[in-house]
């Protein structure tokens, strides 16, 4: 565990990859609670305690599913829009959240996709990452999705100046939704696509952030449902760690996610969310033990793949 | 005003139209308030009353510009990310602000330019849009920006179904940055640009949603800084609303956003925000007489463009 206990790479990248090897797992579980799917065990209140309300018992139930995941996988991304919807005292619950994270040793992505540019985007980026002119309620987070339509303008100001470049972003560039191909997937007159497009762009932004790993704190999504598609895009961006979705419960495979990772297994971080955050049956009092042997198995596939066990 | 008397339409886009055509100006005043450039006037706190935290001083500012502006022109705008960096207490701001503006008549799009797909973005819908299954919290939007990157997933769910489609959205065509040019400017293989592509989508998809007077409750965003473009996206998109940032501070002229309107004046909304809401001296006690000034100018500017006054 000696990796643990050493002080952690300043650099956003470098300080994944760190958080990969110490776990031996390039794998991220994603936590995207609903009201509905939690578990009847988890807490409503009783005779002696207020009843928590909606948001309440999904703050319960992430800090319980982040306790169970985070001896296995180094890493959890937490949706935005299942906290948004919960208004504003679910806000605060992200802060929470992200702070009993790094207790545990985890890197925190928000995946909130922002998109905006300029004086916006850096709203944006001080409402997602930890700034000492900042008050309480950032987010906090080590990593947020942010979208790459916009341009250049709407990508530098979520990134720290190098060095450190403590924090990251991952920009979509090809998504693993059916309807991500209608834009995405089309040909430009030049033979690129527009994901390979904004690949390119993403490599060149990029550059300026690169660690000692070199591995940029600009990484791109690519999703794991375009195996053909993850291959040009790795080698238009062979310095951009690939935050990976679709994996499991969106049809994904093993075997597709591989060529998201360059020849020697990094770059790459897979993530997975319903598929774990929901292995139990609802009425199962001992559903942490379920999430955690989803999440240990995860990891042993992930970890497998690229020779890391 | 028997235009404001009478119960609005149901259809987002026939009720904007209607109070367009009250205030005879197809005008927007955007807010994006930061804190560094509020009046010296706006409350402090004092003697017996407490100070204002960051985000109550922002709510007070919003709150009297609102009521500056609300006799000259139909909508506002917000900018979610001004919001969101001051934290939890300033998204209950948001609502705040919503029920002020709706209490003047007016519409209110807030614009957060969401782009996520299923099931996170109907929680970033129901985050936006009133909603009998809601809990107090949420934004309670009339319209909602959101980003098309992610195709026709990321753009239904923020879509209410037809009658009566009571909120709409705008999806981003063609930004008003310099960085927008990158991708949205791409040449297709079919002689295209992305733009024109991501317009016809936006048209095909807003179909399905047409209200009374034949525009659409998805509309599109398309900036005010590129009029050859916008001539071209008219014709793709002739059922859409154009949401036109970039007049005004950002450089955009008004011979530079006609082109967004349809040849009878109708079909666009032209917003301008930095040049009216800090339309002032610092430390003149007077500054909400110079933003409504500034107001009215803009409403005659606009109205007068398209024959209206």
């Amino acid at each position: 565990m000696s990796a643990e206990a050493a002080p952690p790479p300043p650099h956003a990248a470098d300080r994944l990859l760190a958080a990969i090897e110490a776990k031996r797992a390039p794998g991220c579980v994603g936590l995207d609670p609903v009201r509905d799917k939690l578990p009847a065990s988890c807490p409503r209140g009783g005779p002696d305690t207020p009843l928590p309300d909606a948001s309440e018992r999904i703050l319960f139930f992430c800090m319980d599913v982040i306790r169970a995941v985070a001896p296995f996988v180094p890493c959890i991304k937490l949706q935005s829009a299942c906290f948004e919807r919960l208004g504003p005292s679910a806000a605060s619950h992200v802060r929470s959240l992200t702070e009993a994270a790094h207790q545990l040793g985890l890197e925190v992505i928000l995946d909130a996709k922002r998109g905006d540019i300029g004086l916006t985007a850096a709203h944006y980026a001080q409402a997602a990452f930890p700034d000492e002119q900042r008050g309480p309620g950032g987010a906090g987070a080590d990593w947020l999705t942010i979208n790459s339509y916009l341009g250049e303008d709407a990508i530098t100001p979520f990134l720290r100046p190098a060095p450190p470049s403590s924090h990251g972003a991952f920009a979509l560039a090809r998504t693993s939704n059916p309807g991500g191909d209608t834009i995405q997937n089309l040909q430009l007159k030049d033979g690129r696509t527009v994901a390979e497009a904004v690949g390119e762009m993403i490599a060149r932004i990029g550059a300026d952030h690169v660690g000692e790993r070199g591995y940029s704190s600009l990484g791109a999504v690519v999703g794991a449902t375009k195996p053909q598609d993850a291959r040009r895009l790795r080698a238009v961006m062979p310095q951009q760690i690939f935050l990976v979705p679709g994996y499991g419960a969106q049809g994904g495979g093993i075997d597709d996610v591989l060529p998201c990772f360059n020849s020697d297994g990094t770059g790459a971080l897979v993530t997975a969310s319903r598929s774990i955050i929901y292995a139990f049956k609802p009425d199962d009092p001992k559903w942490m033990d379920s999430v955690a042997d989803a999440a240990a198995q995860f990891a042993d596939e992930v970890g497998r793949a690229v020779g890391m066990r």
